[in-house]
């Protein structure tokens, strides 16, 4: 797919840049997503100059010089609420390109990254919490969001337009025709939101909660958020609910997750038995497996055990310990997903029977909760069969 | 690739049973092979009955039965050396197949493993380190050796052919129109015989000089080594050797392999004059990168690590910790390669430099040595270039 970069009027002397982003395999080259992602950056035309929110991506500079060029030659701000480079990376460029030494405006950290990053002598201005600054018509306002997703963050509000630049919240992967969340289903949306968020700042979902009783106790009226990655949003109640769901860890569909490994095969058909119990229990099921010929995308099983109701980890050992990519996606999983979701094991063994206790090591300390644990040697008996039913039955 | 299936004669009354494996994309679900991998198997034709020495993978059990056809009318013995699936795995397909219930070799375990992977009914007769087994004109004797690769291992030798069956050891990934590794170049042949111990036989190193020391001991002559992967050994002394070096952690080569993982880019310029210093100095490299385009083979890290004078290790931090895949190649690191290598660590970090201890504490127990460790946050400084040529100079 060819990458776009459009530059559209979102309301008067307000501009959204957005590239869509084909070429990155890996998202913080970590996440697979082959739903590709959007980099969006906005200006502001004021009668004292323009104000340039965010950026792009480093390879995608010259397209955005390109597109702003004439813009450039009055650019008097450069706000930058969180530098990580997905959205800072164009900066130095475009410090370059410009000749007027515009004002950086960020947070303490944001400063200090800017210079350690970029190698760049900047007329930086630090912010604080709540500060105001004029610019021609408009008045910029910055409210801190620390860890979302780094500590450097914040969001920007134009007085205005009552309008809300939020960076990586409210964020999504994906690429899309559309410029608002509106204009799109909800729920066609919203895995593209849960897949980002949870890989991209799971982590630090208790911020999330923080973040947005702290915004909503502002008491601001927002009539958009606008954020740096997927859709604009005309009704961001919807999205600040969703979110809030998102960090206080409430969202959970009729759906269980199921990830396994098998080197040779001989877990399949416990696991089989167990999908179709729980698909005959009416719960969705989604299956991931690593074996010989497939490997998972850790990025979609964040996603899906986020809001899942229950997750079925099937280990076939390794060495007397447990599948190396299994202790892997676990320690994902307990860093990004870290929620009450009872976890049913079963373990097909071969020299012996000791992934229970690793794995209670792996996820110690998170708030996952191992709820019973069927081991055999090899295949499995009917008498194991009973037993997944039995540890089902308790939880569905 | 077409999957290649050869039954060829090795020497009177001997057959090799080959398989070409292009469907398995990742060994043991683990080891990613573009190469692939051979099974054999071999038949022993006896003036009393027919004796299979192990099998193919599952996948593959029609194919072995039709390659096989009368001689499985008249199967007396099948020799288990090694219950893993890959070999195994067509055991069971071979019962059902003949009626005349073969006797089944192997050691204790190989009989616990074979009962419980299949839940079959066999004719098991457990065999003990040295015993001799008659059968027609040859004498079967067996050595265990254990941890090569699994508990349950054990080599055949054949005493009239003076051949020996080792199935996992001495084996290799790679599909080849050559029966014997004498027919290729050694040098040519080594980097799949080096990838394939140093990933499934590697955290088993120091068995390796073990059971080669206790096969020497004996004091057979042996004419052929006859592996369950890979090519033949004519020249047995060849392959012996260089398995010991494996083992005995001997194999060092002037080459220098870098890993580094790369979210944006910040620390590339100090990895590429990393680099360029220690090719200039006469090394040569093997560079491994994970960045939002590219992830490396862990397989080929282990394989290439296994035999390199230095590992140079680029992390960015993420989330203030060492980044996720490192974390993860450093475990396989330590369980796989575990040597006696310096280890220069470069780290580019965001919001505070940890890597150093973090990785200290990955590899701690192994016999990694980490020399140096140069932190920088973003982007390095010229001075960060003379720390890394400091650091590379005592070592080079």
């Amino acid at each position: 797919m060819e990458n776009k970069f459009i530059k559209t009027k979102i309301a008067e002397n307000l501009y959204l840049l957005r590239v869509s982003d084909n070429d990155t395999k890996y998202f913080e080259a970590l996440w697979e997503i082959p739903e590709g992602i959007m980099y969006n950056a906005y200006l502001i035309k004021t009668k004292e100059g323009n104000v340039l929110i965010d950026g792009w991506k480093k390879p995608y500079s010259e397209k955005l010089l390109e597109l702003l060029k004439e813009d450039l030659k009055d650019l008097k701000i450069i706000i930058v609420n969180h530098t990580e480079p997905d959205h800072s990376g164009s900066i130095k460029d475009i410090l370059e390109y410009t000749k007027n030494k515009p004002l950086v405006l960020g947070t303490k950290m944001a400063g200090d990254l800017l210079k350690s990053f970029y190698k760049i002598d900047i007329n930086f201005k630090q912010v604080e919490d709540g500060e105001e600054i004029k610019v021609g018509e408009y008045t910029l306002k910055f409210f801190t969001t620390p860890w979302l997703h780094w500590p450097d963050t914040m969001v920007t509000y134009v007085k205005e337009l009552k309008f809300m630049f939020t960076c990586d919240i409210f964020g999504s992967y994906g690429i899309f025709d559309s410029v608002y969340a509106d204009e799109i289903n909800f729920d066609n949306y919203e895995p593209f939101i849960r897949k980002y968020t949870s890989t991209v700042i799971g982590a630090y979902k208790n911020y999330i909660v923080k973040n947005i009783d702290k915004i909503k106790n502002l008491g601001l009226e927002i009539k958009m958020i606008l954020p740096g990655h997927g859709l604009l949003w005309r009704d961001p109640e919807k999205i600040i609910d969703y979110f809030y769901k998102i960090g206080n860890e409430s969202i959970r569909s009729k759906k269980v997750t199921i990830i396994y490994n098998s080197m040779y095969g001989l877990i399949d058909p416990a696991i089989l038995f167990t999908k179709e119990f729980i698909e005959k229990n009416g719960y969705e099921t989604r299956v991931f497996k690593c074996t010989d010929k497939e490997r998972p995308y850790i990025s979609d099983i964040i996603s899906e055990t986020t809001d899942s109701s229950l997750i079925i980890y099937g280990i076939s050992t390794y060495e007397n310990d447990v599948f190396p990519i299994a202790k892997y996606i676990l320690s994902m999983l307990s860093n990004k997903v870290n929620n009450k979701i009872p976890i049913i094991i079963i373990t097909s063994y071969g020299w012996g029977p000791v992934v229970k206790q690793k794995v209670a090591n792996i996820i110690k300390g998170t708030k996952f909760i191992i709820v019973d644990s069927i081991e055999f040697r090899g295949t499995n008996s009917k008498d194991d069969e009973k037993k997944i039913e039995e540890a089902l039955a308790k939880l569905l």
